[in-house]
C-alpha cells in the first residue's frame, strides 16, 4: 500500500510508491562508477597552475607561508548575477523586473582535479566549510544582499558542467517566494507549538532511531520521514541557529567531519552518485529567528522528477527512507 | 546585464542569464531527433492488439460501431496511489502520514506507437482532450478526491519510461502545499486588484505582443514574461474559468487545435524535444473561484535545474522569451 507522508517543516507531502519500491542497492546506476579522473588536467581552469584561465581571485586559503592555494574563490565566468549597480524594481505596466545584481561565485574545493568532498582529507573539507562561512559573512555585509544560497552540483545528472570539484554561491538582492513560503510554514508551526519544527524533528528522529545515519557531537544526519527522493539526506546542527552565518570557526570541524562521512557513505554505497548539496538558511537579516534552523540537504539525483512532481509539488519516492538509512548506516567507511 | 523577472501570478522570480543566453536554435539537442519508431511494437503494452498486457480498461473511445479503440484509459500498472480505502491522517507522535489512496491512470493517446500529439490528426488530439475532460469529470464525483493532476511526460529527459504516447492522471485526496501557495498568491492579487491575475496577464501579453505565439478563437499561447526555462509555453483559455472541469465538449475542439499547433511548432523547431505538459487547475471543490484560471503549461526539458534552483526556487533561464516566441511564431507548420 502506497503512503502519503508529510514533512512537518515544509508541509510538503510525498508519496512512498510501495508498488515500485526498490531495495537500496538497486539505485546504483549501471554507469555510475565515474571514469577515473587524472589529478591534473591541463585544460581545466580550476586546476592549480591554470589560474590565468579564470577571472580574478576573490579569496583563497594558502598553505603556511607558501603561495600555494588550498581553497580558491573566483567569480563565475558566466555569472547569473553581477555585483555592480543598485537594485531597483522596474514596473513596465503589469510586468515587474529588476536588474540582475548580486554575486555568483565559484568555490574550488582543492587544487586536485579528482578530489571530491567524499575523497579528500577531513581537514580539507574543513577548509571548504570555513570558506563557505567566510564568503557568507563577507557578502552579508553588502546591504543590498538579502539571501545567500550555497550549493554543490556533483555529477552530470546534478547539472554540473566542470568536473573539477567546486561549490557555488549566489547572493541575491531579494527573498525568493519559495523561501518565504518555507519560512511561513516554520513560523506557523512555531506559533502553534512554541518550538522550532526542526528542533522537534531532530528530537523525534533521534527517538525513532530508524532513519538516523550518523550523529556527532554537534550534528545529526538522517533520511527525513518524508524524503522527496531516494537517499535524500538532511544534516542538522543539534544547537538551534536560524542562520548558517551563526556558525563559529570551531564548528567547521564537526561540520566537515559529518559531511565527509555522509558523502563517503553515499560514494561507496551508490558508487559516486550525482547529487545536489544545499545549505538551507534564513534570509541574512533574519539571523536570530526562533522558528528556522539552518541545515544541509543532500539530494542524490537517482530519479527524474516529471510532470506529476512539477504539477503537484508532491514527490514520488521509490524507496523507504528507513531502509536506505539502514543501508547507509551499515556502509563502512575508512 | 542579467535581469530578474517576476511572474505576477505565482510571485516566482526568475533570472534571465544574459551572459550565457543562447539563440533559440542553439537549444536543438544534437541527439534530439528521436529514432524513427515503428507504428506497432509487439512488446508494447499500449499498442493495439496487446490489450491483454495491461490491467483492465477504465474508459475508451471507440470508432463508430467497430470495437477498435481510439483512446484508451487504464490503471497505471505501478500506481503511485490506489483507489481502495478511506483517507485518514495517521498521527504517529510528530509524524503525519496517510494511506496512499487516490487514482493513477494512463491515457493512451492512440493505438499508434509512433504518433505524438504533435504528429497526429487534430481530431485525434481532440479525442485526447475530450478524454482528459471525461476522466476529470468522472473522478471528481468521488468525494474523497480533492485535486486532479493531468500531465504528459514526453521523451526521456521528461521522465517517461514507455515511448508509446500517453498522458497520466493522478487524483489526490488532499491539496498539496505548493498548490495552496499558488492559490494564495492568486487570491492576494485578486484582493489587491479586483481582477484575476491570469486574465490580466492575457490582456497584457496580447498588448505587448512580443511573447505571443498563437491566438485562436478561445485560447492564447505565449512564452511568459518570467519563463522559468527556454521555450516554457503557457496556453490559456481566453474566457475566465478556474477549473479545467468547466470546459464543455465543444471547447475540446479549439483546445486541440492550439495544443497540436504549439506542439508541432516545438517538434519542428527543436526537433522533438523532451517536455512535460501540465494542466493547471484549482482543487475540484474550488471550481468557481474568481481568482484562479485553469491553463496548460508546456515545459521543454532543455536544461537541468540544479542546486541553485532547488535552493532558491528561482530558475535561471538562458533564453529571452521574446526571442524564443518569435522563433516559434515564425516556425511554419503544415
Amino acid at each position: 500500500m502506497p503512503e502519503f507522508r508529510q514533512n512537518r517543516a515544509t508541509k510538503e507531502w510525498i508519496i512512498i510508491a510501495s508498488e515500485r519500491a526498490k531495495r537500496p542497492q538497486e539505485f546504483i546506476e549501471s554507469n555510475s562508477k565515474s571514469e577515473k579522473l587524472p589529478a591534473y588536467d591541463p585544460d581545466c581552469p580550476f586546476c592549480s597552475g591554470n589560474e590565468d584561465k579564470t577571472p580574478f581571485e576573490i579569496f583563497s586559503l594558502k598553505k603556511g607561508k607558501s603561495k600555494k592555494w588550498q581553497v580558491r574563490v573566483i567569480p563565475n565566468k558566466y555569472p547569473a548575477l553581477i555585483p555592480k549597480g543598485e537594485l531597483f524594481m522596474q514596473r513596465d505596466g503589469f510586468f515587474l523586473q529588476a536588474k540582475g545584481i548580486g554575486y555568483h561565485e565559484v568555490i574550488i574545493h582543492s587544487p586536485g582535479h579528482n578530489k571530491s568532498l567524499a575523497n579528500m582529507s577531513q581537514s580539507q573539507v574543513e577548509r571548504v566549510c570555513f570558506t563557505y562561512r567566510q564568503r557568507y559573512l563577507d557578502l552579508k555585509k553588502d546591504k543590498r544582499i538579502k539571501m545567500i544560497i550555497i550549493f554543490e552540483n556533483h555529477g552530470e545528472r546534478a547539472g554540473t558542467s566542470l568536473v573539477h570539484p567546486h561549490s557555488q554561491l549566489v547572493a541575491l538582492p531579494l527573498v525568493p517566494a519559495s523561501i518565504r513560503h518555507l519560512l511561513e510554514e516554520a513560523m506557523r508551526y512555531y506559533d502553534d507549538h512554541g518550538s522550532c519544527v526542526f528542533c522537534d524533528m531532530i528530537k523525534e528522529e533521534l527517538k525513532a532511531k530508524k532513519r538516523i545515519i550518523l550523529k556527532t557531537d554537534d550534528f545529526v544526519a538522517f533520511h527525513p520521514f518524508a524524503s522527496r527522493a531516494p537517499f535524500e539526506t538532511w544534516i542538522l546542527p543539534l544547537k538551534h541557529n536560524a542562520s548558517f552565518g551563526s556558525i563559529e570557526v570551531r564548528d567547521c570541524e564537526d561540520m566537515a567531519r559529518i559531511l565527509k562521512k555522509i558523502l563517503k557513505k553515499l560514494d561507496k554505497g551508490l558508487l559516486d552518485p550525482s547529487y545536489n548539496l544545499l545549505i538551507r538558511t534564513t534570509p541574512v537579516k533574519d539571523k536570530e529567528e526562533d522558528y528556522y534552523h539552518w541545515h544541509i540537504q543532500i539530494l542524490p539525483r537517482l530519479t527524474t522528477p516529471a510532470g506529476f512532481e512539477l504539477g503537484s509539488g508532491i514527490y514520488i519516492n521509490t524507496a523507504f527512507p528507513e531502509r536506505t538509512a539502514k543501508f547507509l548506516r551499515n556502509e563502512e567507511i575508512r
